[in-house]
Parts: C-alpha cells; structure tokens; sequence
C-alpha cells in the first residue's frame, strides 16, 4: 500500500455543523457537482444522488435556477400514466472560459463552456519581432474575431487563462523570456486583463501542456506529471499531486537553465557536426517550431520536409532527431529524477518530429534513472497549451462555485482579479 | 496576487448537511481540534470556540472523554461566588507517537506525545558491516531501552516512523542504497512492523529531515522546500505545499544518480587534487559522518579535528569544504531550478563542516539559478531525521483523528497496516 498522504486534505478550517451557512454552502455544492457531473434528471433522482431529502434538494435545486447555474428541460413524453416529471441540469453555457496560446510566432484561441466542452476557436500569425504592445494588440484582435466567430459574449466569460514562453511570476508578470525579443519584464495578466471583466491569469506555457495533458491527453488519470515541451528551447512543467507546481516565483522546470542538460539552443545542438549552414537551420527548426496543422499521424514526413529545406537529407534528419534526444536526455532525467513523476508527457513544436523522438528519449532517459519511468508523447498537439489554459481558467472558476470551507474573500490568494466573480454576484455561494 | 492554487482543496467525495454522521464527525473533529490547539478551557469556551451550542458541545465533549482524548482538570478555585467552572484539556499522552533513525552508523530515537511534545529518546551505535538481521535487532533492543527509559508503555504507539538512506517503495521496502551493505532489498517496514501493534512507516531519511525542517527547523512557515541532507553521498528531499513529495517510486530528490551533479562519492571529490591518502580521508569523512554531538555551535572547529588527523591542516580543511561546495552546487541548483521552492535548508553530517559549506553553496549556487533562491544551515543538527520521523508518525496519527470526509476504510492507502488504528477502535471516529 502507497504511503503518500490522501491527495485531498481536510480544510484547513474546520468545518463544523453548528453554522447553517455552511450547512447552505455544502448542500448547495454537492447539489451543483451532482447535477453537472451526472447529468440531467429529476428531482427525485437528484435528491437520490446527492443524498438529501427531496424538500431540501428542490430548495437548494431554486436556489441554482436562481443563479442560472441550473435549468429546466422539457419533460420527457411520459411512459405510463400521469404527468412525465420535470428534468432539471447543470446550465453549461451558463458561463465560459477562454484559453489563449501565445507563442513566439503564433496566437491560438480556445472558448469552452463550464464543463469544458469547446466552443470554437481562433488561431492568428504572430510577429516574433514585434514590440510587445503590438503583439498584445494582435492577441486582443483575435480574441474579438474569436469570440464573433463562436457567439460567445465577452461578459460569459467567467475566467481568462493564457499561455507563454518564459517565467511567469504570480502577478502574471513574464520575468524570464528568450524566445520573444523585448517579452520579459511584460505585465501579461495586467495588459490583458484590460479587455475583460472577470479574473485574467498568465501561466507558462510548458505548465499549461501538463495541465492539459492530464486533462484530455496522455496523463489522464495520472497525478505526478512533468510534461516536457520540446522547440527551440525546451521547457518543462510539473503536476504533483494532480495540481500545477508553479515554484516561490513561477520558475519550477527550468532546469535546462543549466547548459549541461542540454535543454537550450536546439539549433546549435543539432547542426554541430554537420555540414548545414546555421542560418538555414535556424529558420528550418523555427519552420518546425511554428508550423501549424494540430496533432496529425507519423509527422516524421513534415520534420525532413522542413528539415530538407534545410539541406538535411531523409537519414541525415533522422540522425539529427537522434542527436537530439540524445542532448535533451540528462535534462529529461534529471527533472525525473527530481520527480519520479508517474510519467513523462513529451510534447511541443518539436514532436512533430515524430515518435522517433521520444523513443530515443525513452532508450537514453531511462538507464540514467533509479525508477522505471514512463514517457509517452503527446495526444494533443499543438492545441495542449490552449487546451490547457482553458483547463485553468475553469478550475479558477470551480474554485468559486465549490467553495465551502470558508466564504470568498478579496484576500484570497487564489489569482489576479480573484474577488472580480464574486463581486459580480453571479457565482457567489448563497 | 499569488496564482497558486490553495493548499487544502475540497473533499473529493462531497460533503453534505444531509447525513447526521458527517455533521457529527465534523463536531467532534472541530471539538478535538479546538481543545488540542487552543488548550484547556472551560466548556463555555470550548463551544465558543467551535462555535457549536453548549449543548452539542457537551455531547461531542463527553465523547471524547469516552475515547480518552479529553479530560477534565480539577476546577481552579474560584475568584467569585458560586462553584468554579470544570475545566477541559486534550488528553496528549493518550498516545505517542517514535521516530527512529537508522543510520549507517548509529541508531536514534525520539518519543512524543500527540502534540509532539518529546518525552524521551535514546542512541545506540550500529554495526555499517553488519548484515540487516543484526542491524535490525539492534534497533528493535534500542526500542525496548527507549521506552523503559521514558517509561511509555508499548500500546501507547499509535504510529511509529523510521527514516533510512536510500530509495524507500511506498510499501516500506528499501529498493535501493549505496550507503549500508546488504541494506538493499529489506523489508523495513514489515520487518519493524512485527514488534508494534500500530502502522509503521519508513521513509528516506533526507525526506524526514525536510519534514523535521519545517516542523522546527530552519523551514517554519514554508510550504515549498528542499532539504539537502549532505553526508558521504548527498541526498535530497522536498516538501511541495507543505506536505512531503515522495514520487512514484520513492525516489524522488536522487538527481544525485547523475555523476556531474556531485553528490555522490563525496569523498573521492574532497580528495582530489590533496596529498592525503584515500583510506585516511574516508575514514575521516566517515569520521565527521558518524560522530555523535548535537548541533553545536561552531562546528568548524570539529571538521578541522577530523580533517586534521587524516593528515589534513586548518586551511586545507577550509579548501576542502570549498571545494565540497563547488561541487554540490549543481546538483542543489537543478533541484532548485526544478522545483523552484521558497527556500533549500542544508542539513545532514558535513554541515557539522560549519556555516563554511551553507556560505559557500550560496555563493556558487545562485548564479545557476533563475530566482532568488534561499538557502539557509539546518537548526536541527542530527535530530533532524528522528524528528522528521515523529512528524510523519503524528500525520498518520492526525489523519484518522482528524478524519471527516469519509468513514475509515481498510483499502485506504495511507500506510501500511494503516487499518489498525482503526481496527483498535481508540481512535475511530464514532
């Protein structure tokens, strides 16, 4: 039997029964998670469910209707005699989260209702070169596109979560950026969260990937997860205990900061000892890097289109993929051996560059590590950051709607504009 | 604002007010947990306190008292009229709670009641060549001294904890240690489970001093920490929001594994390049590793003996523990460039080598790093790990007194024999 400490610890403040708003808030959550993970039903099915009594659950079921956070749905034509019961749900569209991906060369839009399901979607070309207000500008005019694009108004959005190279410090401030010229020192989740009302949060962009690859990807059902997110540079996010470990100042994974792991300057790894002009192979892998075209098959065809373009034969492209895990593989084991995660996502730019890639990983991490650790590669492609900001934003605003061990407070640490949703009512625990 | 998300989340299984078992589990455990924290008061105070009726108060009182986990004081005389209110406290010796160290050479343990107040210990030297059979009874004949010599009787233990170098699996088992022969492959836990009727549990030893740091140590307060628990090989260990990061396997915190890390082999390191003979050396550092003491003072003076009489002068000793440092430095900068925490406490034998070695390490690690990493001198000395033991003993104890969101459960994986508390009835919840 694992000795690890249950993943869910009590609340740090006590509950007790003798408050009956605690008593309001616990039924009122239960009744919520009940009714938007099971599904639409009754109220009797409901009552069943949660394991109140049929008053109460049609009480705190008002209360929701109330919130808009539940609805009620046509009954079905009835099978016997009497009137067919009402069936109520959980309002998904009640609300929406926004997930942006912004790359060095590239803005990736992702919308979804509040039990995750996508919306739609935006992707634009960014200009690496450009000063960071004209960036942020381009990334608020697809926002704009996006949401005409999906129907979904600006005032549904219930939380903003974007991705980025670089360090992110808790205020969403990127303190550390060599990827996007003149992006450090940029108060992302300030600038952003001009152009919306609810909470806006910044997050690294390798730390996204994880959270997304838990969510809907390689890591499902996994809790200790190191997500290593391979391009020109390669960064690495870490989950623990099915949560996001960010580090005291954003910077948790960066590992490859020490040039012996190999982890930094893809491009000058991979052209050393070959014949190919660096010029050309910078753009090829910056090609690779910034490709569009989302998680497609045996992407070993794309990697020697570009690499080729570059001068590099079909064998010659192979033996670089090689070269390459064979550089990256003291930094992957060394953020395993850190961890001793249960697995190891592979995924970024770079993995389109095939399965090779992570079966060399596999081939050369493994003998460097004490534990038999897994590496797989990643489901999502490139939508793993968005899809992972998505995932933030969503569990910035389950925060909200589970709370019960103590009521919202504009103290609380929880992220910029943390008290924005429950000053604007709408979600606020009754 | 911090992003990082709370440290105690809700319950997995919901909780609701509709179930008279859960609110009265909630009562007792704000109950207990108020008398415990809050010390003794009068049942006045305890139900403004939990903020429960008197009456209730007194229900869930008379409960514990049954349990023998409070009890009632004689009254203080009066300073009025009218008879004195009786007076209530948590019954800390209900139970204890034995930490024990096994080292390569040299055995420690620490009993405390259930506030962790320590009520005894002892020290016994181990045999490192011994084969684990011996080792073994030599600990289990240290715990019939300790408790004869503390006078706690044997089912007082509610939970005992022993802290081991080397990889520890989640069932107790020592899967890999480079440190005592023929330690590898033990059954630890299972083997010290046969002289106690509570869980027992067994963990890395660098993993039970960071547990010890934040407890009492240099890390109060902080809930992100990695303890570098330096000795002949270095090992690591992390604490990430506030609870111990253990990994799949056990094995998390061995980036040592990679040699350009340098930790490992730290005598062959502090030898090169020095006129001293390598047996004289290791027995030296074996020396410094072993020796007995306490955490005093300025311990410089100490290292300077030992290094001294393997041939060694002051200054030479002095180069010797600056080169010792710049050769940890990497290896403390990639756990703190992984894992980004608030702040890294060096402890284990070497610190005995004095502030020396946290000055220099400072020095040469914080170029590495991206944030202003922290990194101060164990407070503990070599109590560290026995008390990091205690601390894990009493967690386990905590999370069946303390439990609320779900009735015990013998699949529960907390712990080997973690069903026993249970199956003893003292501390089931009722």
């Amino acid at each position: 039997m694992p000795q690890r400490p249950p993943q869910r610890p009590l609340p740090s403040r006590p509950l007790h029964g003798g408050d009956p708003s605690v008593l309001r808030r616990l039924n009122s959550a239960a009744t919520l998670r009940a009714l938007r993970d099971g599904g639409e039903c009754t109220l009797s099915e409901l009552a069943r469910r949660v394991g109140l009594s049929r008053p109460t659950t049609e009480g705190v079921l008002g209360e929701l209707i109330d919130r808009g956070l539940a609805g009620q749905d046509a009954p079905r034509p009835g099978t016997g005699l009497g009137r067919p019961a009402r069936r109520y749900r959980f309002r998904a569209e009640a609300g929406h989260a926004l997930g942006i991906d912004i790359d060095a060369h590239r803005v990736r839009l992702v919308v979804a209702d509040l039990t995750g399901a996508v919306a739609g979607g935006h992707r634009a070309d960014l200009d690496v070169q450009a000063p960071p207000g004209e960036r942020i500008a381009a990334v608020r005019a697809s926002v704009r596109t996006c949401l005409a694009a999906t129907g979904v108004e600006r005032r549904s959005l219930w939380a903003v979560a974007a991705g980025t190279p670089g360090v992110v410090a808790p205020d969403g401030t990127v303190t550390s950026c060599t990827v996007v010229p003149g992006w450090e020192g940029v108060r992302l989740a300030r600038e952003l969260g001009r152009s919306f009302s609810c909470p806006v949060l910044v997050e690294n962009d390798a730390n996204l990937a994880a959270m997304a690859e838990r969510w809907r990807g390689a890591a499902r059902d996994a809790d200790d997860v190191v997500c290593v997110h391979a391009g020109l540079h390669t960064g690495m996010g870490a989950l623990i205990g099915g949560r996001l470990h960010r580090g005291r100042w954003g910077a948790a994974g960066e590992i490859g900061m020490l040039p012996e792991m190999g982890l930094r300057d893809t491009t000058a790894a991979l052209i050393t000892g070959t014949d190919v002009d660096p010029e050309a192979a910078s753009t090829a892998l910056a090609g690779l890097a910034s490709a569009g075209g989302g998680s497609g098959g045996p992407a070993l065809d794309h990697a020697e289109r570009v690499l080729e373009a570059a001068g590099w034969g079909a064998a010659e492209a192979t033996a670089v993929v090689e070269r390459l895990a064979a550089r990256m593989a003291r930094g992957v084991a060394a953020m395993a051996l850190a961890l001793d995660p249960e697995m190891i996502v592979v995924g970024g730019p770079l993995v389109r560059a095939g399965d090779l890639l992570v079966s060399e990983l596999r081939r050369r991490v493994r003998p460097l590590c004490l534990s038999p650790v897994r590496i797989e590669a990643s489901e999502l492609g490139d939508e793993a950051v968005g899809l992972g900001a998505v995932r933030l934003a969503l569990d910035r605003i389950d925060e909200d709607l589970f709370r019960v061990d103590r009521p919202s407070d504009p103290s609380d640490p929880s992220g910029p504009g943390a008290s924005d949703l429950s000053e604007s009512g709408e979600v606020r625990q009754a």
